[in-house]
């Protein structure tokens, strides 16, 4: 035995509600990547972790760790500064897409490395790989390369970037020990600061489609990742916004591209735009573009400019035709009213049921499944007017998502749901 | 996915507070038996467990379920009634030797199924495998044989006995999840109601030396117990009893045997004879032997008698001489005054490091090995005059034993610890 600690030492700790040391945490972070500290060990540490919570120093340290269990990448030798974003997932988000051609267009880069999703709200590269030959897997060198000429880049983080919480992450996804604000904020600050980026920008969703369901818990996340931002020296902020219903008209993986190509054509649907917007102009703030206009640039061509730059510098052909499901069933209002309730959480499980996501990881997606909207809500519909359409290639998925939608949408009265502002709260580092 | 449930589910309920129904339990169990539920996720609801507590309810389903993973033995053939002991383990802890020939003077069958020890308070097979020829390992018709001729046995405990309990016990050890009340009583019961016994009365051990520490905690894990025997059928009471400094004046295998003959010829120490019959009191009268006097029985020779063909019937001479250890150093008194404290962990760690007990499973153990005690505490000593003496094969344990009697003998002014009465509790069904 020449390890430094004892994991049940530390677990003990825990679970009596004490205070990691920085020296056991760098510890039981390196022992557990070396494979030292087994898997039920940590799964016990981390329902410690659960119950009791950790210290903003604790969380800081542990975020440390799981940076140094790995590579960093790094853009100083950019002519420009970086910027990037991260969203916490939600239902028809597809922000990324045209986010981040919008703030090249500024002289900001903007590395997007993203994961595939699992579950309900969809993952950024199943979305671009809807467009026919883009390729999410690019090297550093291409990567930096890209950063240079076109301004913007999304693509697969690389396998190199904190292996601690890849680790980490999969452990707890089994183990009933994923909700815990410490391990999320750590989880995903981790990452993001391996990427090396200047300045960071959060999109933090809260509502029925989001991971996190209430206002308060959002915000503690939001200040708990600012301060892992702060702490590391990347300017961080975050926005709060509104997972209650989709955003926009789409979710699905073709239908998202083909949304954001829209909004990237100056049109949209307005909550699309407003949250592009928020999020462009906190990372335009943060890079020093105080004075860009990023609604502008939306009208007059130049984030649809940068959008096919970098599409075709991966292999897309911006101009393809984007694959279509083969069968569709639209469902429509059974009486007179208003949409009361169009809830995010079950159209973002009818989309994935119809094919839009994937139930294991390395599943395949199908590119044209989804689901299209029609209303949204606070409009008024007719008795037999179109609510939905789902798309799929398989159309024995159609009974299982329509369940999905049972008790998701109301026509009423008018006194449930209305459209508010998508952006509910700023923090600031 | 045939499964009944989702392990995660369960989880998440037990992290929140919830309640696990009885199927719930029965599954959980069942699937960590076959490997479907992995370590990882039954460490995590251990931890839950561990931090938000189980239920009467939850405990006694838990136990039941645990007895059911495996066989359970069946003493209703016997043409006595039986009685079972079990002890959460102490310093000097010989009573089985004494007790269960003791208790079979009166016809009550008394099977002990014992483990090996592991850490400082010593198993009771490794005792008796001091005594050259005597065998732990009996199947079960041998067994049943040896407590109809002699009516006691003390042997190891069979595989097929609660085998969740045994995988779950080692998973605990390992993962920080030993010391919650819901996880000890019911790995202790399960085992013990496996065993198939008409009556069991628990020694449940309170102080430096013991598992429980302090009072409360001891109290409320007796109840549990004695609740659990209850709720299965086995008539069942708890004695707590003190385990601050150590019984008797012995710890270590030869040397508590030693011990344990000269009880069982009449003599020994105070305390050991009264918890020997305050024990045998309380298993005599649940097998309805109330007028019977295990007092007279240790004067006059006849629980020798069982004793010697207990032993016997297990291959060992009761006329050999005990092994003793190559090397002994004695301690003194460095100054006249009053033994105030002789603290029963302390010495029990001594005793281990001699090489009485072992750091893993399936470690040897020295049979001479230990900790032999001249005074108590409340005795007035002389400077100069022997405290205790250490035995060992391997003298160049006599460091590190001695440091772990640092700060655990203390004389001084007479104001310290005291012999009081070691049974300070009774808890009944």
């Amino acid at each position: 035995m020449t390890e430094a600690f004892d994991v049940v030492d530390l677990i003990r700790t825990k679970r009596g509600g004490g205070v990691l040391a920085p020296a056991e945490i760098d510890w039981v972070i390196d022992a557990y990547t070396r494979g030292v500290v087994a898997d039920e060990q940590m799964s016990a540490l981390a329902m410690a972790i659960f119950l009791r919570g950790m210290g903003r120093d604790e969380i800081s340290r542990w975020t440390t760790a799981m940076i140094a269990s790995g590579s960093r990448m790094d853009f100083s030798g950019l002519s420009r500064p970086t910027s990037d974003k991260h969203s916490t997932g939600g239902v028809g988000d597809k922000i990324t897409l045209p986010l981040a051609p919008l703030v090249a267009v500024f002289d900001v880069a903007v590395p997007q490395l993203s994961g595939r999703g699992l579950g309900h709200t969809g993952g950024t590269l199943d979305k671009l790989e809807a467009i026919p030959g883009w390729r999410a897997d690019l090297d550093n060198d291409a990567i930096l390369r890209q950063l240079e000429d076109v301004g913007a880049v999304i693509c697969a983080a690389g396998t190199g970037l904190a292996p601690a919480d890849k680790k980490l992450y999969a452990l707890r996804d089994t183990t009933g020990t994923v909700e815990a604000i410490p391990l999320i904020a750590s989880s995903i600050m981790s990452k993001k600061i391996a990427e090396g980026t200047d300045s960071l920008v959060l999109d933090v969703k809260v509502g029925s489609g989001a991971f996190m369901k209430d206002l308060d818990a959002a915000r503690e996340l939001a200040r708990t990742m600012v301060a892992l931002g702060s702490d590391a020296g990347v300017r961080t902020t975050a926005l709060l916004t509104d997972m209650s219903t989709p955003l926009g008209l789409t979710a699905g993986n073709a239908l998202e591209v083909r949304e954001s190509v829209e909004v990237l054509a100056g049109g949209g649907p307005e909550d699309v735009v407003e949250l592009t917007v928020a999020l462009a102009r906190e990372m335009l703030d943060a890079a020093g573009r105080t004075d860009a206009d990023p609604r502008a640039a939306l009208a007059d061509g130049r984030a649809m400019d940068v959008w096919r730059r970098m599409i075709s510098a991966q292999g897309g052909d911006p101009d393809a035709a984007l694959p279509t499901a083969r069968e569709t069933e639209t469902l429509t209002a059974q009486a007179d009213g208003v949409v009361d309730r169009l809830d995010a959480y079950a159209v973002g499980v009818c989309a994935w049921r119809l094919g839009a996501g994937r139930a294991r990881q390395g599943d395949a997606v199908q590119a044209g499944a989804g689901v299209e909207l029609h209303v949204k809500p606070g409009d008024t519909v007719r008795a037999g007017q179109p609510l939905l359409t789902m798309h799929t290639d398989t159309p024995e998925r159609f009974d299982r998502a329509r369940q999905a939608l049972e008790g998701g949408i109301d026509v009423g009265a008018g006194d449930g749901q209305v459209g508010g502002d998508v952006v509910l709260e700023k923090i600031a580092g």
